[in-house]
């Protein structure tokens, strides 16, 4: 059985993370499937999708790491391409990925109690981020 | 067809790599499918999972680059919010990621002859690390 | 129902890319499924795979990110085991990961438009690089 949603989140540009578990957690309570895995893909190539301890300090210090290694001050070849502002934006994406799958069971998700599934906008500007959410079940 | 299997690693704390490509075939072949995927999925966000070719040297580069990217003596802002020390246990877990699917056919995972499947702890102390390993097939 | 498919691409060494979303979405369309999840998974323990948006500046931006985070010419332990050059090979790979699932509904990928899949090779040399595509489908 296979159950296809898509949802969207308002994000406000580089660095905004929203925790997304809950968005998550009921598609799989409501496709009243008992056990699977749900996929979760961003549709874009700017923004990508984890689990972390969902706390400011956590992803503020994820949000340096990336700062660290893909300054978005830099200069990047990208830009010269589209005169995008972005480079940082798409280097970021790909290097976190836009897909992650998450088992459950008991129409639970099997995560840990302190972690949750977070969307991580890169790109510079505010985005309708879609997010489809897939189901495949017994 | 799903099967959900949960098993437990102890782990030595950070850096502590384990080749968990045995037991994740075991519970292939005890599912007794024949092709599907399974996915890895790590509960908890101070560990990740990924392939590598299992042999200290790689698994010791790999971890060089996430100290040099994360340092473990670093300032991270989650320390200040629990007076924790595993501010670099949390980056370097939501960037490997918690998840990882591979496809199996004929009972056998199709991985590299030189391709092992690596559980790496991040915590700066052991842990009893829970992992589940969830089977989709025919 | 469960698919599983076998792809080779003709690799040219670090840092080259090829953009395999068309051979994804053949795979898909030839299945005949109209929805469920492809699993891309790279063979080998030296490659990745990811999505971007596929133009040579993004290309080369992220390859400089994996230049500067894991440089072809630092010393690895890797190379001490088996006199290999590719230390920055492996360490990149498990990085980036092998796996990437992307869902599918009526019989397309919910890519988005500027969202390509692609496989980059790390080694150090020309590879024949085996894909398994594997669709898990109603």
């Amino acid at each position: 059985m296979v159950v296809t949603l898509r949802r969207e989140v308002a994000t406000r540009g580089q660095g905004d993370a929203h925790d997304i578990t809950d968005i998550v957690a009921a598609a799989v309570t409501d496709s009243q499937c008992a056990a699977g895995i749900v996929t979760v893909f961003i549709v874009g190539s700017t923004a990508g999708v984890t689990t972390i301890e969902y706390e400011p300090g956590a992803v503020a210090d994820l949000n340096r790491l990336f700062d660290e290694i893909a300054p978005r001050g830099a200069e990047y070849r990208h830009h010269l391409r589209w005169g995008d502002d972005n480079g940082s934006s798409h280097v970021r994406a790909a290097l976190l990925g836009p897909a992650l799958t998450v088992p459950f069971s008991g129409r639970a998700l099997l995560l840990g109690t302190w972690q949750q599934i977070m969307l991580l906008e890169f790109d510079t500007r505010p985005r309708r981020r879609e997010i489809v959410i897939q189901i495949v079940a017994e």
